[in-house]
């Protein structure tokens, strides 16, 4: 039964226990060169490894999996450009549904293509919010499906999670988190699992200079929407939820921001030392473990890293 | 103390309990992606993981770890513009030694920079393995330093061994092995490794075919130079020495050459798929994987994955 409140901790252990055997339990990485260039012993919890290269697979098959055979039965849609798409075409087809997504006509080949490999119903509509939301209703009026939002959900929160819970196993309880946001899906989830199983670590939110909606709402005090984002860190062009930014401003530590020449070095960096592909939006935390904040130096640092999706013709230094 | 012949099952244990210290135990890795494209039950051992980014780092301190104080005291030397003088740079100063690396003077300037971040003593010379051999010898009788052969050394070779033999604590007894072949270390300590561990395992030799002089000398039966070779490969231009070729002969299966077109297509599959970066040396055995040869469908298969060093200003299919 879907979530009506923030999850606690014993929804979020819940939900790792249901999508277990649809997931990866992703690994937690280190390197001694990456530890000597930040001054800072780093975790990476290494999301680019999950299913559908990214951890938006925990949240969408979380929610695939809290809705009943009534709200299924007509299938799932979503709009989205991104690896949400991907992820719900992946979790839909392994759980027998059928999954609408719509995509901007001007989204990359490589990530229609990842969805059709998927086996996701493509319908293509104007690259603007409107369009998109518009022809989200129509599908839902002609199939009856069911809406599942990227971030602004709390099963999809409580399934993102679970990526977290895991590296709070997997290593030390670390004194900092860095951790990247866009909607907010990640981070809210991340935010819960530390303050549920490790009160002493901060988590800090990493976000693009381009798209520093999270940074001014913290700010502020109040929700304060993206306008005309530019950053090469595609996956955080989102604004906040309204469920997402009450538990971000609850329990984050700080928001920082960096800029896309730090984010392409850190991401260069790690595929050259770690030889790990990561996605622009995952390299931010590192940018933000790379810019070494004296608060840092010689903390245990656990970073995650949320995906490896990335076209690989169009690298950012090239 | 050097070995004098063929490393036996307790040299090359003896090799791993000696080097452990220093390097990776590098995980083994699978993709049901990568699985369900080949049909075979695929294991990737990652050495692209490894200590300085590839299997030499194994080799190389193992061959340090066997010389005495008095051929260490002026230290060792090396030519090679690859994975080698890097790993013989890095396991000399976590030594204590000093390593004399002789570069041609067009080696690409990511590998002149990651042997002298490593602290190498670098002296460039014209590409030639005329002018390699000259220098070298110019620069052991300047200073006396101990000549350390990339692969054409029975220490060198229970080195590499130690990858194939955590492979098969690893994983399954896999039905076969894959392995790239250049000089022929990695492959003959391989194929030593599974003979003593594994008997019924069949190793394959895996090459690209325009430095083809494995698939020549075996077909022969004598060892065949390379003359002039050209591939996208750069770790596997070598020719077979006279130490690895007999131990090649005597265990390999059968060698299987693929073009650079399908190294490629290997490469960026593993990328894209796996977001693990693997330099195209790693990719000539998956290419043989995805070549999908009858015999493989349905078998567990073990990969070598040599090395992930790779200039990301020159990605091959960009």
């Amino acid at each position: 039964m879907k979530l009506t409140s923030a999850p606690t901790l014993d929804d979020i252990q819940a939900a790792h226990e249901l999508i277990r055997p649809y997931i990866e339990y992703t690994p937690l990485l280190q390197s001694s060169q990456l530890n000597n260039i930040s001054g800072s012993k780093l975790f990476f919890k290494c999301e680019n490894f999950q299913k559908a290269g990214a951890f938006k697979s925990r949240g969408a098959t979380h929610a695939l999996l809290q809705l009943d055979k009534n709200q299924l039965k007509n299938g799932v849609v979503t709009h989205s450009s991104g690896n949400h798409a991907q992820a719900l075409a992946r979790a839909a087809a392994i759980l027998g549904h059928k999954a609408y997504i719509i995509m901007p006509e001007n989204a990359p080949s490589v990530k229609v293509a990842a969805v059709k490999e998927y086996g996701g119903l493509i319908t293509f509509c104007k690259p603007t919010l409107q369009a998109r939301e518009e022809t989200t209703e129509s599908i839902v009026k002609q199939t009856g499906a069911t809406v599942v939002h990227p971030y602004n959900d709390y099963d999809i929160i409580a399934g993102q999670a679970t990526a977290c819970l895991e590296m709070l196993k997997q290593g030390p309880l670390p004194d900092y988190i860095l951790c990247p946001v866009g909607g907010g899906g990640l981070l809210s989830g991340t935010l819960l699992s530390a303050h549920y199983q490790s009160p002493h670590t901060k988590v800090i939110a990493c976000e693009p200079e381009g798209a520093n909606d999270t940074w001014k709402s913290i700010k502020t005090g109040s929700l304060v929407p993206s306008i005309n984002p530019q950053t090469i860190a595609d996956g955080l062009l989102t604004s906040l939820g309204s469920l997402t930014y009450p538990i971000i401003k609850q329990y984050v530590n700080e928001v920082i921001t960096v800029s896309d020449e730090a984010i392409i070095h850190a991401m260069r960096l790690v595929w050259e030392r770690m030889k790990i592909i990561i996605e622009p939006s995952s390299a931010v935390p590192v940018a933000v473990a790379l810019s070494a904040p004296e608060f840092l130096k010689n903390k245990t640092v656990g970073i995650i890293i949320s995906g490896g999706n990335i076209d690989l013709t169009k690298i950012p230094w090239l």
